[in-house]
């Protein structure tokens, strides 16, 4: 019973944490800490799992990061493998994700707030940028092809598209933090459970109340599995 | 001339890091380094003065805090004392902030890539709200009245709002880095320079190009001073 | 009953640790992590309810920071609002307080172990100080006005004075920690339990045994609420 | 000159630190801080550029990632994107790299002083583990397939090896570090310039004096370009 | 029950990572968080026991550092004094060691993964070095007085000798972390459990099969107790 | 010129900030970063040398650590290793001290502000303690002797006490940063340059004014040289 209910409030943690990494999670205290999923008991990260029980399998997954993905609405899949997908990698600060898009699919602007992102093209063309902070604002973009790498500094909002309509692009990407999190900007504002209020989105965005009350009753789907 | 030079430097940095702040600056290793304004070197934070020059002044600011200031187009106004204005908190991992809210005013929603913010209200009364990261993006609101303390964690997207229609608000908010930054949300995704594709953004926020080429001809004013 | 043993034990460490925060606490592994305060575990911090439980509540509290506070025998009241005020800001590296100052009234020297300080004067005149570590042991000191800004770096001896006789000061400070500390030299040196020997207090401080013996039959009483 | 000069320090740094990342890694105090390479000042990590002088290009580099390399003596090449390569990456924790192992060729033994590493396999079929420290020294190993994911700890001693002996392998790893540094064991022992004492060597490693000078004789190919 | 059961847990994890400390572990968010024995819970680095339990004995050991130890057979002993010898030290990031030396004894090549050693010789003579990482394998070394110090950055592979044939020496050194570990390169190599296979260590060391067989059949001993 | 104004930089910063070490220095990004004593460029921690100029000697000091120290007015002579002292310690989080005491000498009741200390004794007795923060302010004490040893936390106020008439007492004390920092109570409080205002210490330590002039009369020699 422990370990069932316990199984339910990893999963609760699990959906509500999902998808984030970055430069300066805490450092480890011993070789590794791999996470508990049968402890009941909840803490920055994951309590560990008696270093005895430990094997290789804490470390591995049988992601199939080399398989397609199928795309969402917008036309992205991000496969995170994260401390929820690898126990073994609790404490260690790092994560990895294979990023799927259809042709002119994307991964809409997003940040992540606890991750620093490298990514690499495995397939395809990739036209990429992020934003600084206030008050510049300043857009910086670049196209990738096959084998470029490109930086995305952590907690800026930052995007990735795909501009070939006829094929489909890959990327490997990591993040510098066990769970990096990430917010999709227009799922965020937009698509909040519950919604944020439309006085304050509509003087936000400079629209009509009824714009935000339109945006606000579409599907925002959420890409990363 | 190095020094007008370095002041130009300081200028141009202040220019793009202003407003934010977080739970992990790197510790200090001496009592203080406060910030060298004429120093052309640039580190992570800012090179240190030396410790014989430093005196009381480096320490403080007559700030103003208890003056009420002018609002912007979405009726507020952050006035923050940070890194920029206090040369001591180099190192230091906090600042400080009055914000403003005319009747009916907000800070829109906007993210503090290193800092978790936690403010108090002095006069009137805020709505309030954070939401959190995929998949759940779940929206957490709370009307604060003179007195109350609430907090928002560092990454997220959070904004205040006044819904009182003829009375401002005034609030003192502290942030986690002695370097917050703030991204208000709109600006950077709709004001930015140069634009991002308006086809990446129509798509991603589900609505026509040309409300997105509308969105981006508006003027998106920065409410940190 | 486990509910009331571990409210006990939560009560004795909140009466153990309270009054601090710092440059460095640890960065946080997902979006909050909110003390769980019916948990027997301690740890580093706080050991987090389950994120499904939490609501805007963990991030707020009507600390009716505006009202006056009586202050103490030295002249001064510090309401500190820190994770065990706030549940929600385990793991995320700041607090807040409000500082009531009467007439002539101080906030004696003492030293926050985990954090740096920083400070605005809302009502009335402080005379504040710090003093830098050996073999220096400078003296920066300073007179505040309302609106006044200024920091205290982590780990230093300060204190803030009313020199005023007739009329309180008010100031709001924040600390950069969950849960900064506070050592007040006085208290913690004269009023220790159980004393510290008077034959190395007398010699430390210069003085005959006699008068460490009367200075720890004094009352030293806490002015940290 | 000041520019030439700087280069050379700059050259002579990368020599001495080339590949590593780790899980804490400072953390950043603005949006970025992209290595300055025309400065003489070196400090931990680097000195930055003016960010008014930055572009897209200081987060990108023309990796040909997607291109198999010429492997070394022990059938392996390691191609990494660290800080040396794309200067955005400084203070942000992350680093990036493909490794190409030649048939029965391997990554040989080594340890990452300063990061965790998280690897998928590209192309072929790799067999991978790690020893645990003292006085266990357990050793953790796993056959990894394309798609597969697998951890390495930081700090402790791991190797990649292709048992396949017609085809060669690839993978993609991630180091949590701007510069994670890599130690291979036997070129440190063995090969160090100037050699360690054989005394020491013998007794260390229970064999003979001249064992140890024939293996110092031998050449230690680098295998991360 | 619980207790004797977290007993063993404690013990597992006692042996699973004893010997090791370095620059970074994660900072204490209250005056301190002594080990909990009888915890069952396991976290990075360890559970607290409740405040109002902790006496000064819990950051206290008659270690006896004072008294000569036994060596092994590559004549040295290293006398440990970490968190799992002193509980108070969880979360403070320091731990002390006692070190003999045979007559030619030596502390054999090693890395502490987590932490920097400084050292200093009680009595004796010492011949210490350590080696930097990739590509430049500098070895750095230094004969040692009575009275002298050292210090062995955190990660990289080291060693003492006593190079005097009739008098043993003695050291204390310190090192940066509640638990450094350590990692014995012959150990961890040649004496791995199970062994890494004899294909890859007779490839990446350059010599023949049955000598690394010959080598994985010698008994290689832990100098840390 | 530069190098001999530069050096008067560092003997300045020396002096300020002398005696200190801590858990939480900011992690390494190379294998070491040797102070630059000919910088003019101030930052936290020291700027590094070239690291091809580097040598053995820069992780060394002939500090005679062996040999006893004449001892202050208050009977304690702290002879600390520190990276003022071995350039080779810049980033990495550790030091090392020598403590002479007097028959019924003293180290007088101090904190460091950014690092824990662990404390062996090497000959005679101490009688040893630390004060708990607000509000308890427990006081916890033990008599150590030869070979013993005893943990001070990070920030507390501590002493040890040599209680033997006759005999001198000796220890080594290592300190979790490369500038752990020394306050002493008595020399902070009453001999700041200049003197902090009698008003405000009178009436913190409950004593006439007459005392507190008295005390800041006296002559408060520092023991840490």
């Amino acid at each position: 019973m422990a370990s069932s209910s316990s199984f339910l409030v990893f999963a609760a943690l699990l959906a509500l944490v999902s998808w984030q990494a970055k430069a300066s999670d805490p450092s480890p205290l011993q070789d590794f800490c791999v996470v508990d999923k049968n402890s009941p008991v909840l803490v920055n990260g994951f309590v560990c799992k008696n270093p005895m029980d430990v094997n290789a399998d804490d470390f591995f997954k049988a992601a199939n990061l080399d398989k397609p993905r199928i795309t969402n609405k917008v036309g992205s899949n991000v496969t995170l493998i994260n401390v929820m997908q690898i126990g073994g990698l609790n404490t260690l600060g790092i994560s990895l994700a294979r990023i799927d898009y259809a042709p002119l699919g994307q991964n809409p602007p997003h940040t992540h707030p606890r991750a620093t992102e490298i990514l690499t093209v495995l397939e395809g063309t990739l036209y990429v940028g992020f934003v600084t902070s206030n008050p510049e604002n300043k857009f910086l973009s670049k196209v990738l092809n096959k084998g470029d790498v490109f930086v995305f500094p952590v907690g800026l909002i930052h995007f990735q598209f795909n501009p070939n309509p006829y094929k489909p692009a890959v990327a490997i990407a990591a993040l510098s933090s066990q769970n990096p999190g990430a917010i999709t900007i227009a799922n965020a504002v937009f698509g909040s459970k519950p919604p944020i209020s439309d006085d304050v989105l509509a003087k936000a965005f400079q629209v009509e109340k009824n714009t935000i009350d339109w945006l606000q009753a579409q599907f925002w789907e959420n890409n990363h599995y």
